[in-house]
């Protein structure tokens, strides 16, 4: 807490310093929520995380943080010419990217903002109990309500997008539809015939054993304690579904779930929440000086999403580390269920299609999206009305993935995100694996192959090249940009490609 | 959250229910930093807890608050008529109760609230460091400066009371030096030959046993079930220093710790939280409606303490009690480590003088908090010198128990309410213990003895007598009043020492 800030820029960092502060008290009542607040406190909680959204709101649009920015931006301040060139580009970088979130908010009618409020609270209800009772006509009023409200914030954005990928902005910035077609075509044409290679791999090593919560629980900390985790900025506790949260500069929280029946799923939904975790550890806001500035944040859902699957599929899920892990894994167990490494690995590696995203392993994942994706376009650019989506759905996913939901719940009423209007959201999932592939590969070009860095233990090495190239560079690039940066080509779906015919070379032999 | 308030109490209504929403967020906040947040957060929580502090207490003084109490204290509404006598004298009372404590606030000079908070945030710091050197003279000037702001502020409170009695107003209302040489001249006289009766017990069960962190878990849980714990609405936790906080108006939470050697502690800190977390379920806010009104909160701090005491000492510790539990605990061993449950019972009743307060038995426990009443009111009205509290300390801990410590640490440095001016608190630990005793015999007459509803395992009499009687009134009657509508006498030591004279009695068998 400074006192008496001195200069506008300063008075901008103490009022976005106050503004992080309550984002961040925000983020510990949702820990706490999903964490260990009992279930009757939930419509209180209701109360106390809306009013704290309706004051970061309130702090995001007012007139004086306006002021403060204009008076930041106008300032030409005498120590600037002494200032390093890198400082000050930082510095009219961060006030860009404070401009461009501040126009977006003030284009918006309030009016619209309370009603899409009402509408993310009322669809999130309306879809619960859709799904519990399967029957998408439960839910499809308030989905078209919430396209329409959508379609009208596009439209209030004013930008030079299509509708889609004006919403989409907030999780990808600069994402387009160009590019989609560009980096999804070859998904669609390639991971097909993978499936299909995959349905001749040697089968799965029978699921006939699972492990005690306590068992699971020392296998994900003894991964977190290979992998440098912390527990004086740390914490890890257990919630209905995995999340990762960051509460302060030191304060990073992941959680998990152990599901019976499905032994694994801690264990590499650790690596996968961790995998986020790191990558907000390793932000540029070590001494909090970042902290409250734009160019202290993640840079987009994707390159986040790619450092949480670099960790569960091209390290938790690799051949040295199922050869390193498997006798953990039989300690644990107290016998080998799988005969060997590497069945132990094979049953790492499903690769096959099912009905579910979540569930769905790195090769069948992205024709999820897919899907998602078109169905987005579809209802918000091209007119498909709401109530074809089921229909829609399961004819897509009989294409993408050769099969057909059995009802709605299986089907389109999976997934939280349309609940509360989340359009251009999904496709960072996909980006996340090509991301990461491609980063690996760059990776890989200066450290060598992964594989042998994991089977020489020294995951180290990988984690400090994460930590030198791809996480202090924050929002200073998008996705894209990062991705050139690091491999010197654009972002293609090449290298993902190429990574999966590997592994299934690899599992078939 | 009700839409378009219609008339100056609602709307009043209102404005008290988003500050206690602020409240309660910053009570999850005490909660997270305390049961589960990394150590390297403390400075981003401390920032944020001061934030929450800042806007709750501009809420609590503000213009906007002045005029809504105006208008509701104005109101003369045309149903009021219609009203039930005992809601208008509700709302009267609420107004009252409010007003005192805006004139309150409104009295202080902004100033010396900022004053005091960083005194209280320095003379905390300067106390931690001087009890680990164990050297009083580290911690002087900072005590100094905050006596000297607590004359301050009892001044400008100019209340008809001396400083002293000012300052304990909010712990507990109307007290006095007058009351309280009235209740706690009997303990001065009748404690110390008790202690010496209570030296010739028979002596302690061997200390050479110990429970496993788990199993003493599973006997406080064990203990929750019996005694009405709701999943639902309460949660249980781990923090290193036992309390109990309200979060919701269905977010009820208690915390324990697991202290090595001291196979005991754990299982009594449940009961006592357990007795103030009962009392906060019991005030009468079930519906929500009194949830931001002043009569649906404790009443004080002895009240409260009454409730925690009642369950530690008179359930607990009772040996109806112990009858019925030294099976478990012997379960939980895996042997009888005491020889049968009388001596389980005296066990769990040391009765014996020691140097720390925390750790005193009922016996003992007000002996503690005399001398430190004795203390704070030559301090602050008798011009003693900071610089003679150690020695004046050790002498009265020789006078009142017979024992001189050995240093400061174990002895004026080892509270911290001191560290941050809290001034008036002590004595209503030991109030507690005369309110429980009072109640106690109120109680009795009604159910019959204690040990015998403990005996038939029917605490669930005894709880729902409490939540019938004394929970719901809230602050319609304040400690002494509570005492004297239940058990139709004023409050004094008798019952108290009276059940001190019973158990040693019976513990003497």
């Amino acid at each position: 807490m400074t006192t008496t800030p001195s200069s506008p820029i300063e008075q901008l960092r103490e009022y976005l310093h106050t503004t992080r502060l309550l984002g961040t008290i925000h983020s510990t009542l949702y820990f706490d929520q999903n964490t260990v607040m009992p279930a009757a406190a939930a419509p209180w909680r209701g109360e106390q995380l809306a009013l704290l959204a309706r004051q970061i709101h309130q702090r995001q649009s007012s007139r004086e943080f306006q002021d403060l920015l204009a008076a930041a931006e106008a300032e030409v301040r005498p120590e600037a010419l002494a200032e390093e060139p890198a400082q000050a580009a930082d510095r009219r970088h961060n006030l860009r990217l404070l401009r461009q979130e501040l126009e977006r908010q003030r284009r918006l009618d309030p009016a619209l903002v309370g009603r899409l409020a009402q509408a993310q609270a009322q669809g999130y209800a309306h879809w619960q109990e859709a799904r519990a009772r399967s029957d998408f006509a439960l839910f499809a009023p308030a989905l078209e309500e919430l396209v329409r409200l959508r379609q009208e914030q596009a439209r209030q954005l004013a930008e030079p997008r299509s509708c889609w990928e004006t919403l989409a902005q907030v999780f990808e910035p600069e994402v387009s539809h160009r590019r989609l077609a560009e980096l999804f075509a070859p998904l669609v044409e390639g991971l097909p015939p993978l499936l299909e290679r995959a349905a001749g791999l040697p089968p799965l090593p029978p699921a006939d054993w699972d492990l005690p919560d306590a068992a699971q629980d020392r296998l994900s900390q003894a991964l977190l304690q290979d992998w440098g985790y912390d527990p004086g900025r740390c914490v890890r506790a257990r919630s209905p579904h995995p999340f990762s949260c960051t509460i302060g500069p030191a304060d990073f929280r992941i959680t998990t779930r152990v599901v019976p029946g499905l032994p694994f799923s801690s264990f590499l939904a650790t690596a996968h929440e961790w995998g986020h975790s790191l990558y907000e550890q390793g932000l540029p806001r070590s001494d909090d000086h970042y902290f409250p500035w734009p160019l202290g944040e993640a840079t987009s859902m994707g390159v986040h999403e790619s450092q949480s699957l670099f960790f569960e599929c091209r390290l938790a899920r690799s051949a040295a580390f199922a050869e390193r892990w498997h006798p953990r894994f039989c300690d644990a167990l107290g016998r080998d269920a799988w005969g060997g490494p590497r069945r132990f690995w094979r049953a790492l590696n499903p690769m096959r299609a099912g009905l579910n995203r979540v569930e769905a392993d790195e090769l069948s994942y992205s024709l999820h999206i897919v899907l998602r994706y078109e169905l987005e376009r579809a209802l918000l650019e091209e007119g498909m009305a709401v109530a074809e989506l089921p229909q829609r759905w399961n004819d897509g996913m009989e294409r993408l993935l050769g099969l057909r939901p059995a009802n709605d719940a299986e089907g389109c009423l999976q997934d939280v995100h349309w609940s509360e209007g989340l359009f251009g959201y999904f496709p960072s999932y996909a980006l996340g694996h090509l991301i990461s592939a491609q980063l690996s590969e760059a990776l890989e070009s200066e450290l060598g192959p992964i594989e042998a860095r994991v089977a020489a233990g020294d995951e180290a090495a990988i984690i400090a090249w994460l930590g030198r190239r791809v996480w202090p560079l924050g929002r200073r690039v998008n996705g894209e940009e990062l991705v050139e940066r690091l491999s010197g080509r654009p972002l293609d779906a090449m290298p993902f490609l190429r990574h999966l015919e590997t592994k299934l070379a690899a599992l078939a032999c």
